[in-house]
Protein backbone atom coordinates (compact mmCIF):
# COMPACT_ATOMS: atom_id res chain seq x y z
CA UNK A 1 0.00 0.00 0.00
CA UNK A 2 1.48 3.40 -1.02
CA UNK A 3 0.57 5.40 1.81
CA UNK A 4 1.16 9.45 1.41
CA UNK A 5 2.32 9.43 4.88
CA UNK A 6 5.26 7.58 6.46
CA UNK A 7 3.64 8.01 9.88
CA UNK A 8 0.63 6.47 9.07
CA UNK A 9 2.05 3.86 6.70
CA UNK A 10 3.71 2.53 9.79
CA UNK A 11 0.73 2.61 11.66
CA UNK A 12 -0.76 0.32 9.34
CA UNK A 13 1.93 -2.13 9.24
CA UNK A 14 2.15 -2.00 13.01
CA UNK A 15 -1.81 -2.68 13.40
CA UNK A 16 -1.94 -5.33 9.94
CA UNK A 17 0.94 -6.99 12.56
CA UNK A 18 -2.60 -8.36 14.23
CA UNK A 19 -3.59 -11.70 13.79
CA UNK A 20 -7.08 -11.80 11.04
CA UNK A 21 -6.34 -7.62 10.70
CA UNK A 22 -5.45 -6.73 6.84
CA UNK A 23 -3.78 -3.70 5.01
CA UNK A 24 -6.92 -2.21 4.25
CA UNK A 25 -8.86 -2.69 7.81
CA UNK A 26 -5.90 -1.60 9.54
CA UNK A 27 -6.67 1.58 7.21
CA UNK A 28 -10.15 1.96 7.94
CA UNK A 29 -9.23 1.56 11.98
CA UNK A 30 -6.04 4.07 11.46
CA UNK A 31 -7.91 6.82 10.05
CA UNK A 32 -10.32 6.67 12.66
CA UNK A 33 -7.98 6.96 15.62
CA UNK A 34 -6.23 9.98 13.47
CA UNK A 35 -9.82 11.30 13.53
CA UNK A 36 -9.52 11.17 17.75
CA UNK A 37 -7.88 14.03 20.10
CA UNK A 38 -4.19 13.52 20.79
CA UNK A 39 -5.15 12.57 24.17
CA UNK A 40 -7.31 10.26 23.18
CA UNK A 41 -4.77 8.56 20.87
CA UNK A 42 -1.77 8.87 23.84
CA UNK A 43 -4.36 6.80 26.49
CA UNK A 44 -4.49 4.30 23.46
CA UNK A 45 -1.10 4.15 22.68
CA UNK A 46 0.15 4.08 26.17
CA UNK A 47 -2.61 1.35 27.17
CA UNK A 48 -0.58 -1.50 25.03
CA UNK A 49 2.97 -0.29 26.74
CA UNK A 50 1.47 -0.33 30.10
CA UNK A 51 -0.14 -3.79 29.84
CA UNK A 52 3.56 -5.26 28.62
CA UNK A 53 5.16 -3.03 31.37
CA UNK A 54 2.82 -4.25 34.10
CA UNK A 55 0.91 -7.57 33.69
CA UNK A 56 2.69 -10.96 34.70
CA UNK A 57 1.97 -14.10 35.31
CA UNK A 58 1.16 -15.53 38.06
CA UNK A 59 4.25 -17.27 39.69
CA UNK A 60 1.93 -20.53 40.08
CA UNK A 61 -0.43 -21.00 37.81
CA UNK A 62 0.88 -18.97 35.29
CA UNK A 63 -2.67 -16.98 34.66
CA UNK A 64 -2.01 -12.83 33.48
CA UNK A 65 -1.95 -10.57 36.56
CA UNK A 66 -0.94 -7.56 38.13
CA UNK A 67 0.51 -9.25 41.11
CA UNK A 68 2.69 -11.85 41.73
CA UNK A 69 0.27 -14.09 42.62
CA UNK A 70 -3.05 -13.95 40.82
CA UNK A 71 -6.77 -13.56 42.62
CA UNK A 72 -7.66 -17.31 41.99
CA UNK A 73 -4.33 -18.87 43.61
CA UNK A 74 -4.94 -16.36 46.30
CA UNK A 75 -8.37 -16.39 47.35
CA UNK A 76 -8.36 -18.56 50.52
CA UNK A 77 -12.03 -20.08 49.31
CA UNK A 78 -10.64 -21.43 46.18
CA UNK A 79 -10.58 -25.44 46.56
CA UNK A 80 -6.77 -25.77 46.26
CA UNK A 81 -7.08 -29.65 45.93
CA UNK A 82 -8.41 -29.50 42.29
CA UNK A 83 -5.96 -27.76 39.41
CA UNK A 84 -7.65 -27.49 36.30
CA UNK A 85 -5.49 -27.47 33.14
CA UNK A 86 -6.09 -25.09 30.60
CA UNK A 87 -4.62 -23.55 27.15
CA UNK A 88 -4.91 -20.29 27.72
CA UNK A 89 -6.58 -17.17 30.04
CA UNK A 90 -9.49 -16.77 28.34
CA UNK A 91 -10.33 -20.41 28.89
CA UNK A 92 -10.25 -19.76 32.72
CA UNK A 93 -12.93 -16.62 31.45
CA UNK A 94 -14.90 -18.79 29.78
CA UNK A 95 -14.87 -21.45 32.88
CA UNK A 96 -15.20 -18.98 35.65
CA UNK A 97 -18.61 -17.84 33.93
CA UNK A 98 -20.02 -20.98 34.05
CA UNK A 99 -19.65 -20.49 37.82
CA UNK A 100 -19.40 -24.65 38.41
CA UNK A 101 -15.57 -24.52 39.25
CA UNK A 102 -14.26 -23.76 42.69
CA UNK A 103 -10.43 -25.10 42.33
CA UNK A 104 -7.52 -23.44 40.88
CA UNK A 105 -6.01 -23.72 37.29
CA UNK A 106 -2.77 -24.10 35.47
CA UNK A 107 -2.66 -21.90 31.75
CA UNK A 108 -0.65 -24.16 29.47
CA UNK A 109 0.27 -20.88 27.61
CA UNK A 110 -0.97 -23.33 24.21
CA UNK A 111 -0.55 -27.05 23.53
CA UNK A 112 1.32 -29.26 21.33
CA UNK A 113 1.21 -28.92 18.19
CA UNK A 114 3.76 -29.61 16.05
CA UNK A 115 2.38 -28.39 12.85
CA UNK A 116 2.93 -25.20 14.23
CA UNK A 117 6.52 -26.21 15.54
CA UNK A 118 4.95 -26.20 19.67
CA UNK A 119 6.44 -28.75 21.66
CA UNK A 120 6.02 -29.76 25.27
CA UNK A 121 9.23 -27.58 25.87
CA UNK A 122 7.61 -24.47 24.86
CA UNK A 123 4.75 -24.71 27.39
CA UNK A 124 4.33 -24.23 31.26
CA UNK A 125 4.59 -28.56 31.62
CA UNK A 126 7.86 -28.15 34.04
CA UNK A 127 6.56 -25.70 36.23
CA UNK A 128 2.58 -28.17 36.23
CA UNK A 129 4.88 -30.65 37.08
CA UNK A 130 6.66 -29.33 40.06
CA UNK A 131 3.90 -27.87 41.48
CA UNK A 132 1.86 -31.15 41.53
CA UNK A 133 5.06 -32.61 42.89
CA UNK A 134 4.88 -30.09 45.41
CA UNK A 135 1.31 -29.29 46.53
CA UNK A 136 0.26 -32.80 45.56
CA UNK A 137 -3.48 -31.95 44.71
CA UNK A 138 -6.60 -34.59 44.85
CA UNK A 139 -7.34 -33.98 40.82
CA UNK A 140 -6.03 -32.54 37.98
CA UNK A 141 -8.90 -31.45 35.27
CA UNK A 142 -7.76 -31.61 31.42
CA UNK A 143 -9.72 -28.91 30.40
CA UNK A 144 -7.97 -28.33 27.10
CA UNK A 145 -9.62 -27.93 23.14
CA UNK A 146 -11.55 -30.85 21.87
CA UNK A 147 -8.87 -31.07 18.99
CA UNK A 148 -6.50 -33.62 17.94
CA UNK A 149 -3.94 -31.21 19.60
CA UNK A 150 -5.62 -30.80 22.93
CA UNK A 151 -5.92 -34.85 22.89
CA UNK A 152 -2.30 -34.78 22.13
CA UNK A 153 -1.72 -32.56 24.81
CA UNK A 154 -3.69 -34.65 27.11
CA UNK A 155 -2.03 -37.91 26.16
CA UNK A 156 1.53 -36.19 27.00
CA UNK A 157 0.23 -35.00 30.36
CA UNK A 158 -1.58 -38.19 31.34
CA UNK A 159 1.52 -40.07 30.64
CA UNK A 160 3.75 -37.70 32.52
CA UNK A 161 1.24 -38.02 35.60
CA UNK A 162 0.47 -41.67 34.98
CA UNK A 163 2.57 -43.30 38.16
CA UNK A 164 1.66 -40.59 41.05
CA UNK A 165 -1.71 -41.58 42.73
CA UNK A 166 -4.15 -38.12 41.34
CA UNK A 167 -7.01 -38.63 40.02
CA UNK A 168 -7.10 -37.02 36.57
CA UNK A 169 -10.17 -36.46 34.73
CA UNK A 170 -11.43 -34.95 31.63
CA UNK A 171 -14.01 -32.04 30.99
CA UNK A 172 -17.08 -34.85 29.44
CA UNK A 173 -17.51 -34.95 25.95
CA UNK A 174 -20.77 -32.48 25.65
CA UNK A 175 -18.52 -29.78 24.02
CA UNK A 176 -18.72 -30.46 20.54
CA UNK A 177 -15.61 -32.30 18.93
CA UNK A 178 -14.10 -29.81 16.62
CA UNK A 179 -15.02 -26.89 18.81
CA UNK A 180 -12.85 -24.40 21.03
CA UNK A 181 -13.37 -24.38 23.86
CA UNK A 182 -13.86 -20.41 24.62
CA UNK A 183 -16.66 -20.62 22.25
CA UNK A 184 -18.62 -23.53 24.00
CA UNK A 185 -21.83 -21.92 25.19
CA UNK A 186 -22.05 -21.59 29.25
CA UNK A 187 -24.76 -24.36 29.99
CA UNK A 188 -22.58 -27.28 28.04
CA UNK A 189 -19.34 -25.82 29.49
CA UNK A 190 -20.95 -26.16 32.67
CA UNK A 191 -22.48 -29.37 32.35
CA UNK A 192 -19.02 -30.90 30.48
CA UNK A 193 -17.07 -29.36 33.93
CA UNK A 194 -19.87 -31.48 35.98
CA UNK A 195 -20.15 -34.30 34.39
CA UNK A 196 -16.04 -35.01 34.32
CA UNK A 197 -14.94 -38.44 33.54
CA UNK A 198 -11.67 -40.46 34.60
CA UNK A 199 -9.51 -40.10 32.17
CA UNK A 200 -8.01 -43.80 31.61
CA UNK A 201 -11.81 -45.11 31.38
CA UNK B 1 -15.65 -8.89 30.97
CA UNK B 2 -14.13 -10.07 33.64
CA UNK B 3 -10.50 -9.31 33.51
CA UNK B 4 -7.53 -10.83 35.98
CA UNK B 5 -5.71 -7.67 35.22
CA UNK B 6 -6.60 -3.87 35.12
CA UNK B 7 -3.80 -3.39 32.55
CA UNK B 8 -5.12 -6.00 30.28
CA UNK B 9 -8.87 -4.81 30.61
CA UNK B 10 -7.93 -1.22 29.89
CA UNK B 11 -5.85 -2.26 27.08
CA UNK B 12 -8.77 -4.29 25.92
CA UNK B 13 -10.93 -1.61 26.47
CA UNK B 14 -8.90 0.76 24.28
CA UNK B 15 -8.59 -1.64 21.21
CA UNK B 16 -12.16 -2.39 20.95
CA UNK B 17 -12.93 1.18 21.12
CA UNK B 18 -11.96 0.93 17.57
CA UNK B 19 -15.06 0.12 14.94
CA UNK B 20 -16.02 -3.67 14.18
CA UNK B 21 -14.04 -4.84 16.95
CA UNK B 22 -15.86 -6.74 19.82
CA UNK B 23 -14.40 -7.76 23.32
CA UNK B 24 -13.66 -11.13 22.35
CA UNK B 25 -11.89 -10.11 19.17
CA UNK B 26 -9.41 -7.24 21.22
CA UNK B 27 -8.84 -10.03 24.00
CA UNK B 28 -7.73 -12.53 21.48
CA UNK B 29 -5.41 -9.62 19.34
CA UNK B 30 -4.18 -8.30 23.06
CA UNK B 31 -2.62 -11.99 23.98
CA UNK B 32 -1.20 -11.91 20.78
CA UNK B 33 0.69 -8.20 21.77
CA UNK B 34 1.47 -9.36 25.00
CA UNK B 35 3.33 -12.17 23.76
CA UNK B 36 5.70 -10.22 22.10
CA UNK B 37 8.90 -8.45 23.57
CA UNK B 38 8.31 -5.36 25.32
CA UNK B 39 10.97 -3.76 22.68
CA UNK B 40 8.46 -4.68 19.93
CA UNK B 41 5.51 -3.43 21.89
CA UNK B 42 6.79 -0.19 22.64
CA UNK B 43 7.26 0.54 18.66
CA UNK B 44 3.88 -1.12 18.29
CA UNK B 45 2.20 1.62 20.77
CA UNK B 46 4.45 4.26 19.73
CA UNK B 47 3.05 4.15 16.34
CA UNK B 48 -0.18 5.22 16.98
CA UNK B 49 0.83 8.52 18.91
CA UNK B 50 3.73 9.14 16.40
CA UNK B 51 1.55 9.15 13.73
CA UNK B 52 -0.81 11.52 15.53
CA UNK B 53 2.01 13.57 16.19
CA UNK B 54 3.48 14.03 13.01
CA UNK B 55 0.65 13.30 10.31
CA UNK B 56 -0.94 16.64 9.45
CA UNK B 57 -3.99 17.44 6.81
CA UNK B 58 -1.93 19.49 2.87
CA UNK B 59 -2.85 22.81 3.80
CA UNK B 60 -4.51 22.96 -0.34
CA UNK B 61 -6.42 19.48 -0.35
CA UNK B 62 -6.63 18.39 2.86
CA UNK B 63 -5.03 14.81 2.22
CA UNK B 64 -2.98 13.13 4.94
CA UNK B 65 0.77 13.81 4.39
CA UNK B 66 3.85 14.11 6.50
CA UNK B 67 4.49 17.66 5.31
CA UNK B 68 2.42 21.10 4.69
CA UNK B 69 1.66 20.37 1.56
CA UNK B 70 0.78 16.68 -0.15
CA UNK B 71 3.21 15.02 -2.41
CA UNK B 72 -0.19 15.26 -5.14
CA UNK B 73 -0.46 18.90 -4.88
CA UNK B 74 3.33 19.61 -4.55
CA UNK B 75 3.93 17.97 -7.89
CA UNK B 76 4.75 19.99 -10.87
CA UNK B 77 3.41 17.36 -13.22
CA UNK B 78 -0.40 17.06 -11.70
CA UNK B 79 -2.82 18.56 -14.04
CA UNK B 80 -4.23 21.48 -11.68
CA UNK B 81 -7.22 22.58 -13.69
CA UNK B 82 -8.74 19.66 -12.61
CA UNK B 83 -10.29 18.86 -9.08
CA UNK B 84 -11.71 15.56 -8.17
CA UNK B 85 -13.91 15.85 -5.01
CA UNK B 86 -13.44 12.38 -2.94
CA UNK B 87 -14.96 11.34 0.49
CA UNK B 88 -11.77 10.17 2.48
CA UNK B 89 -7.99 9.26 1.77
CA UNK B 90 -8.82 5.59 0.93
CA UNK B 91 -10.46 7.19 -2.23
CA UNK B 92 -7.91 8.65 -3.12
CA UNK B 93 -5.76 5.78 -3.32
CA UNK B 94 -8.54 3.69 -5.24
CA UNK B 95 -8.19 6.15 -7.95
CA UNK B 96 -4.50 6.48 -7.96
CA UNK B 97 -4.48 2.47 -8.33
CA UNK B 98 -6.23 3.11 -11.41
CA UNK B 99 -3.46 5.89 -13.14
CA UNK B 100 -6.23 6.80 -15.34
CA UNK B 101 -6.04 10.28 -13.55
CA UNK B 102 -3.66 13.33 -12.95
CA UNK B 103 -5.62 16.00 -11.10
CA UNK B 104 -5.46 16.63 -7.94
CA UNK B 105 -8.43 15.86 -5.03
CA UNK B 106 -10.00 17.11 -2.59
CA UNK B 107 -10.58 15.45 0.54
CA UNK B 108 -14.36 16.34 2.15
CA UNK B 109 -13.56 14.30 5.28
CA UNK B 110 -17.33 13.01 5.35
CA UNK B 111 -20.46 13.33 3.62
CA UNK B 112 -23.28 14.56 4.88
CA UNK B 113 -25.40 12.23 6.72
CA UNK B 114 -27.78 13.88 8.83
CA UNK B 115 -28.96 10.70 10.25
CA UNK B 116 -25.18 10.55 11.78
CA UNK B 117 -25.24 14.01 12.69
CA UNK B 118 -23.03 15.16 9.82
CA UNK B 119 -23.36 18.36 8.52
CA UNK B 120 -21.82 20.79 5.57
CA UNK B 121 -20.43 22.74 8.42
CA UNK B 122 -18.33 19.21 9.49
CA UNK B 123 -17.02 18.88 5.85
CA UNK B 124 -14.17 20.86 4.56
CA UNK B 125 -16.73 22.46 2.11
CA UNK B 126 -15.32 26.19 2.95
CA UNK B 127 -11.74 25.31 1.94
CA UNK B 128 -13.10 23.52 -1.08
CA UNK B 129 -15.12 27.04 -2.20
CA UNK B 130 -12.48 29.33 -1.52
CA UNK B 131 -9.89 27.27 -3.24
CA UNK B 132 -11.94 27.04 -6.33
CA UNK B 133 -12.57 30.85 -5.94
CA UNK B 134 -8.70 31.60 -5.86
CA UNK B 135 -6.89 28.44 -8.37
CA UNK B 136 -10.38 29.00 -10.87
CA UNK B 137 -9.77 25.26 -12.09
CA UNK B 138 -11.81 23.79 -15.32
CA UNK B 139 -13.14 21.10 -14.21
CA UNK B 140 -14.58 19.39 -10.64
CA UNK B 141 -14.95 16.01 -10.57
CA UNK B 142 -17.85 14.68 -7.95
CA UNK B 143 -16.27 11.05 -6.97
CA UNK B 144 -18.54 10.29 -3.59
CA UNK B 145 -20.10 7.45 -2.98
CA UNK B 146 -23.37 6.54 -5.04
CA UNK B 147 -25.31 6.62 -1.63
CA UNK B 148 -28.09 8.60 -1.15
CA UNK B 149 -25.49 10.42 1.27
CA UNK B 150 -23.45 10.88 -1.73
CA UNK B 151 -25.69 12.05 -4.07
CA UNK B 152 -27.33 14.43 -1.16
CA UNK B 153 -23.47 15.65 -0.81
CA UNK B 154 -23.22 16.54 -5.24
CA UNK B 155 -26.64 18.32 -4.56
CA UNK B 156 -24.91 20.53 -2.25
CA UNK B 157 -21.86 20.92 -3.70
CA UNK B 158 -23.58 21.49 -7.23
CA UNK B 159 -25.74 24.46 -5.91
CA UNK B 160 -23.00 25.90 -4.31
CA UNK B 161 -20.60 25.94 -7.54
CA UNK B 162 -23.74 26.25 -9.84
CA UNK B 163 -22.92 30.20 -10.50
CA UNK B 164 -19.16 29.54 -11.32
CA UNK B 165 -18.42 28.79 -15.11
CA UNK B 166 -16.59 25.61 -14.12
CA UNK B 167 -17.53 22.45 -16.20
CA UNK B 168 -18.95 20.20 -13.36
CA UNK B 169 -18.83 16.26 -14.04
CA UNK B 170 -19.39 13.22 -12.15
CA UNK B 171 -17.82 9.34 -11.67
CA UNK B 172 -20.11 7.61 -14.65
CA UNK B 173 -22.70 4.91 -13.17
CA UNK B 174 -22.75 1.71 -15.07
CA UNK B 175 -22.46 -2.12 -15.27
CA UNK B 176 -19.05 -3.54 -13.76
CA UNK B 177 -16.52 -4.26 -16.84
CA UNK B 178 -16.60 -8.09 -16.62
CA UNK B 179 -20.16 -8.59 -15.06
CA UNK B 180 -22.53 -10.75 -16.29
CA UNK B 181 -25.99 -8.25 -17.37
CA UNK B 182 -28.05 -10.18 -15.58
CA UNK B 183 -26.62 -9.80 -12.29
CA UNK B 184 -26.55 -5.91 -12.31
CA UNK B 185 -29.32 -4.30 -10.23
CA UNK B 186 -32.38 -2.85 -12.12
CA UNK B 187 -31.13 1.20 -10.62
CA UNK B 188 -28.11 1.01 -12.37
CA UNK B 189 -29.00 -1.04 -15.36
CA UNK B 190 -31.50 0.97 -16.09
CA UNK B 191 -29.19 4.47 -15.74
CA UNK B 192 -26.25 2.88 -17.77
CA UNK B 193 -28.78 2.56 -20.22
CA UNK B 194 -30.05 6.21 -19.92
CA UNK B 195 -26.83 7.16 -20.45
CA UNK B 196 -25.17 4.49 -22.56
CA UNK B 197 -22.28 6.15 -24.68
CA UNK B 198 -21.53 6.01 -28.64
CA UNK B 199 -20.02 2.72 -29.74
CA UNK B 200 -16.89 4.30 -31.23
CA UNK B 201 -15.98 6.73 -28.58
Amino acid sequence: MNLPSKHLEEAVEQLSSLPGIGKKTALRLILNILNRTEEEVEKFSYSFLKMKQNVQNCKICKNVTDFEICFICSNPKRDASIICIVEDIRDILAIEATQSYNGLYHVLGGIISPMDGVGPKDLNIDSLLSRIETSKPDEIIFALSATMEGDTTNFYLFKKLNNSNIKITTLSRGVSIGAELQYADELTLGRSLIQRQLFNQ
